[in-house]
């Protein structure tokens, strides 16, 4: 065998420790399929004497994460401590700088700052790995930007976030609202103290933007993902689904249209005869679209240190066997100048539920207000009467424009006898 | 750009016109994730005048397909012309022989003659890859041999092959027999004329035995698959399973035991909850299971122009950019010598039916001779009553051995009371 492959790891949290673990239990295994020997030579943590589950005794401790991009006797740095900013980017950018690969599970810096990183590259020679940034342990860059190289891809969509996945899947199974589901995943761990960057979809954007910008070879556009988070998914509205056939999943959607890529996350009703649909608890899955491969699938867990980990050291047996690809799939000079469309663009079909004053003639007013807007139904749903009390309409319509959905939801909000603001979910059937 | 690959394509069916056309339709797309334009320069088949809804015209007609391996202006050369021996073999034979990679989507000659050309590349250092040859469009050996590469593979299970599964779908849909769906999907081009490569497993078995040899890091044995095909599956199983909660799949299995590695091909029961369970018609799908990714199942079409196609340009994509991998993951000097188990040493749970005249004591005779060799029982089934006629019986046992299993069988068959040779299907819960 030759020489290992010498790696220095920055940030020893869950998925750092999980790293280490990783490369000690399956050693022999992974020193086969690299070629060589994968030897963690140095890492850097804050707090040395913290539990982690896993021996740090005869690794090199160093004090300045920095260090590693430059130090001799390190072929690769793995940068673990995460965040868009801060030392993760200092250190990625230094290690690039230094000519050096670097291996990285952080979405919202690749997302974020992505573009950047590819410029500086272009100059310095390094390389930029980032399989465990998107879907965990399912190998879904490599899929896309390798296994399905020769394809165009029509469009993607899947469910990133496990949190949020998790979430909405006790709310359905257990009959419960988002509040006390949230608290209770907060409770065991599933959910962060701060859960917002998960449930407000902004790591499902941060994954969508990476895949987005992968499948379609073009430049990272973050900031033009259109994010809606899944606060607002009411136990009502998971019963009405549930009755028409749908379960309501966050979804990260990429589509090329005739007027450029269309990006979004929000949450969408999905039929059952979907793979998505089943997708349950915080697993993952992706569903791309090719020509000429048609429909693939991949699933399997998005989070947690095992997968994650998996992720992190097939990038460094990649590294070690030499098999290198752009980061993007192409060179950073061939990426198109597709534009990103405003969700005002989207055409689909809408589930929209309003609570009514239950009275004769609001069906009506309701109707008439979407007739105005070019909006046709492909189907409504009532039940029982109340007669004066506040009752939910369930409307579904045909396919129309978000544009159009928009103004006609505006004006049945400011309708006398519409009692809440109304609860809009878009359809999605791919 | 730097220079094109220039690749010869041996055998222009229904796979290796679509690999032309899509080299030509997705050109400029394949060029930037290739680095480099990927030109066919010669080609070989035996009919120069068919048509085959793809232009041929301004590409050098090859007679001798043997030429393109020594020809000095060809850099990969792609075999499809298929087959376990004959041309294929002798045309990849010599292709590696001459220091030259090749491109195969021949699943037969990988299974069957694999080892042997491992060997033959050792000495001449040619590069044999086969992507298209396992799961179609699917990138599943790419994804296990390099985006799994850091996990300890415990089993996988999959249904690869299209037709039978087009078969047992349209069997269960519109409840119809094998024979009258097997005739019907003849007669649409589903199924081959002589269709006993298919739906006697012999396919699926290929499959099989060449991923059970990267995922376990061994050499190829297709001699110790175990193989049933879905002849003996009738409509009344599949009746029986959807009652019990089951779909009947033919899967291809390989699991690592203590005693060795287990692969057989068979119908199995799966449970309506498995990710298998759903996947219908032609597509293909696996479970692969993993330590520590957990579980990834990937999902596509299995066969076809455009999906094989696609896996085919995959693997010249990589050689284009200078991807390698050793065959089956790790250098032939270190793959392990794990012996096949026989199934005989299958431990699992099992669906039995028996056809049993309706005459009292019958259930006691079938009961005690499964007590007498240990087989316990975790449901039986029964509808309605014809005394003196003969009535299905359904049995569902506990986990137990195959050896036991067989022994009873074999005792059930000769009782009095039983009518036919009796049906047993296995259960799969993975």
């Amino acid at each position: 065998m030759t020489r290992p492959l010498a790696v220095g790891i920055a940030g020893l949290g869950t998925v750092g420790a999980g790293v280490v673990r990783l490369l000690r239990e399956n050693a022999s295994l992974i020193a086969m399929r690299a070629g060589r020997p994968i030897d963690v030579v140095a890492v850097s943590a804050r707090d040395r004497a913290r539990d982690r589950g896993v021996s740090v005794a005869g690794l090199r401790w160093v004090d300045d994460p920095l260090s590693l991009a430059t130090d001799p006797s390190i072929d690769v740095v793995v940068e673990l401590i995460g965040g868009a900013n801060g030392p993760a980017r200092a250190l990625v950018e230094a290690t690039l700088d230094a000519g050096k690969p670097v291996v990285t599970a952080n979405k919202a810096l690749i997302a974020e700052a992505g573009d950047a990183l590819a410029a500086r590259m272009d100059g310095a020679g390094g390389n930029i790995r980032f399989e465990a940034a998107v879907g965990g342990g399912i190998p879904v860059i490599k899929a896309l930007r390798e296994g399905l190289a020769a394809n165009r891809i029509d469009n993607l969509a899947g469910i990133f976030n496990g949190t949020c996945n998790y979430i909405l899947t006790r709310m359905r199974a257990e009959k419960l609202d988002f509040a006390s589901v949230l608290a209770d995943a907060q409770a065991q761990g599933y959910a962060e103290a701060d859960p917002s960057f998960d449930i407000d979809g902004i790591d499902t954007a941060h994954k969508l933007a990476i895949l987005a910008a992968i499948a379609f070879g073009r430049q990272i556009d973050f900031g033009a993902v259109h994010v809606e988070g899944i606060r607002c998914v009411s136990a009502l509205d998971i019963a009405f689904a549930e009755e028409l056939g749908y379960r309501i999943k966050l979804l990260g959607i990429a589509r090329a249209t005739d007027a450029g890529i269309e990006t979004r996350v929000h949450p969408a009703m999905v039929p059952l005869t979907s793979p998505l649909a089943a997708v349950d608890g915080v697993n993952n899955a992706v569903v791309i679209q090719g020509d000429p491969v048609g429909r693939i699938v991949l699933q399997g867990r998005g989070a947690g240190a095992g997968p994650t980990a998996s992720a992190v050291v097939a990038d460094l047996i990649d590294l070690a066997r030499g098999r290198t690809t752009p980061m993007l799939g192409v060179a950073t000079k061939s990426l198109e100048n597709l534009p990103s469309v405003p969700i005002s663009s989207h055409r689909g079909a809408y589930f929209l539920r309003l609570m009514v004053v239950d009275l004769p003639g609001v069906i009506a007013d309701v109707t008439a207000v979407l007739r105005d807007h070019g909006v046709s139904l492909e189907s409504m749903l009532q039940h029982g009467r109340s007669p004066g009390e506040a009752v939910p309409v369930v409307l579904v319509t045909h396919e129309t424009h978000e544009a159009a959905m928009a103004a006609a939801i505006g004006r049945l909000a400011a309708l006398e006898s519409v009692q809440e603001p109304p609860a809009m979910i878009r359809i999605e059937t791919a």
